[in-house]
């Protein structure tokens, strides 16, 4: 879907949204409204059509602008956001709409004074809604940031990267640098590597601490590609698994199968997570399933919708979600299983496709 | 200082304001002022004492703040800052203070609901002030933070890492897995290195682009030690200098002493800023230094005061800022030099100590 398709749609809501025109200042929905990649941008979505819609940045962007966003008259102006509304009664919006829920409190009154009477007024998570259902092009970039997470993982274990005596730092490195080779940017959030113990934490940061035979290994990671990203969990085990940890492992991924299998359209967000919190409580240890199940994932890694017991609203084909159950034991160890699917009127699209069978390394 | 005395200093402030107690919702301010390093708590800084303070963080952050902020009641629960603010009538919080440079519109209106009549200020950046004075504690972490960057440097260059063939990103790694040798947590911001033409680019991502022979390199890094960030920026050339990099490379010296030796108590930040901005200027070079000379890092990579032609008040002792002028020659390649220091009543304090002579690998 091109950039004027997105905010054509865009457009459609401001009507009930009570406006004549949106004032855009989060970054990653200017991004995904008109592909500018800049560091410093507002955009004003007027009702009348893009003829009357602006885009603003500094003078610092004026070529990276004429490139990137052709279609758009665009203004060199800082600080972009108030440049736009001072123009705004000269462009005839009386009735402005504006991002209340990235809006700071000093952001809006600044917004007031050079408003010049334009009337401001909130109107939070319009483009967030919009993300929530991917087009082609974006799943096809996931589905390549997927591989390369796919990739790196495959490659780390066939070099013989997870063994004994490597640090959680080494492991993380190395991940990284696989990624990259396989054509990330970067990764898409900061890798999280938990061994033996340390599996036990939702959300461990890499340590210097070395990865023991019999530990739990838990790699929570993903690839950046062209602004989207990745991420899949995978526990292993060194060595030959124990008893428990087997057990463990069979738990999470009954669940994250039961997760899986309840992504269709139209079922509520929070019966996603009930499908798979069920398996975990009936096995006695709800309790120790301390997150939510997963999250929409796109040009932000964490974005709406929330799979929660808290979620509201319901899946539509086109959204592109994790699922990704945990069961943590306190000092003693923890399994997460995660995937990252695309929502289909038959079966979830699977993007993230290393095995979830038990590796004994 | 101890994060009590850090407290009182804060409600020495809360008069002025015009409140009977703040409400801390950044969670870098609430480190600076508690210790706690979750990822989502609220501080009520009550004037009457910490006896009528509270932290407020979840369930899944009961032990650790136990631990991180035993001097203080903590409340269990979630919404944070909403929580708080339901219970400030009953602490006889009548005017309460609340971050307006982060708090977004959105939040606000519900702390309004949730406050049952409580009088809400706008009070921004009061602890954002008082951190830009650092204590002996901070300085003595932000020298162990740049000296871990210094480190990693010297062993990259012993090592032949900065060498024609090898990517920028590769490089870039090699970097971060350095300073973590010498005991940084993590890199304090992406890395940065930037071969050939992409010098010129002032916050260039790396690539797969390879140095070459006759190549500047500018290497724009730092290193994470406990919470604090240390800033160090070198260019140097891969072989002999030709004369328009020696020519470039001593005015971005001359600037960046000019800069260094004008950071002194009682100076205005714009001063400091204009100190070096001058040398560039004579040179007829001013338009492609295309930003300020330098800002305060600690806690964040980024934070006050800033030293450019828009800054506002001045220098104290204690203060610790880098002075990193540049100059990008488009297409072609640019310089700059970066010292982190800490302003002193007499010379300043160079954190940063790796030599700044035109170095020619």
């Amino acid at each position: 879907m091109s950039s004027s398709s997105r905010r054509a749609a865009l457009r459609e809501l401001l009507p009930a949204a009570g406006v004549d025109a949106l004032l855009l200042t989060d970054l990653v929905n200017i991004r995904y409204l008109t592909g500018f990649t800049g560091s410093n941008a507002a955009l004003l979505v007027h009702a009348d059509g893009d003829s009357h819609s602006r885009l603003c940045t500094d003078g610092r962007y004026r070529v990276q602008a004429a490139a990137e966003v052709p279609d758009l008259d665009t203004v060199i102006d800082r600080p972009c956001a108030l440049a736009l509304v001072a123009w705004c009664r000269e462009w005839g919006v009386d009735r402005l709409g504006f991002e209340s829920d990235s809006v700071t409190v000093d952001g809006h009154a600044a917004l007031v004074e050079a408003g010049g009477g334009v009337e401001l007024h909130r109107a939070p998570g319009l483009v967030q809604h919009l993300r929530t259902v991917k087009d082609d092009g974006e799943i096809a970039t996931l589905r390549a940031a997927c591989a390369a997470g796919d990739a790196a993982l495959a490659d780390l274990m066939a070099a013989g990267g997870l063994r004994p005596g490597r640090t959680e730092w080494e492991v993380a490195l190395d991940l990284e640098s696989r990624m990259r080779d396989h054509g990330a940017t970067g990764p898409a959030f900061e890798t999280i590597v938990a061994a033996g113990v340390h599996s036990a934490v939702p959300h461990h940061s890499p340590t210097s601490a070395q990865l023991r035979a019999g530990d739990l290994v838990t790699l929570d990671f993903g690839a950046l590609v062209d602004g989207y990203h990745s991420d899949m969990t995978r526990t292993v085990v060194l060595g030959p698994a124990a008893a428990w940890q087997r057990e463990l492992y069979e738990l999470v991924a009954a669940a994250q199968a039961a997760g899986r299998a309840a992504l269709a359209p139209g079922t509520a967000t929070s019966d996603v997570d009930e499908a798979a919190r069920s398996v975990v409580d009936a096995a006695g240890r709800g309790a120790e399933f301390v997150h939510g199940l997963g999250h929409g994932v796109g040009l932000q890694i964490h974005e709406a919708p929330a799979l929660a017991r808290t979620g509201t609203g319901a899946l539509a084909a086109g959204m592109v979600l994790t699922v990704e159950p945990g069961v943590y034991i306190e000092g003693r160890g923890g399994v997460r299983i995660e995937d990252t699917l695309v929502v289909r009127d038959g079966e979830p699209d699977l993007l993230t496709r290393t095995s979830k069978e038990l590796l004994e390394l």
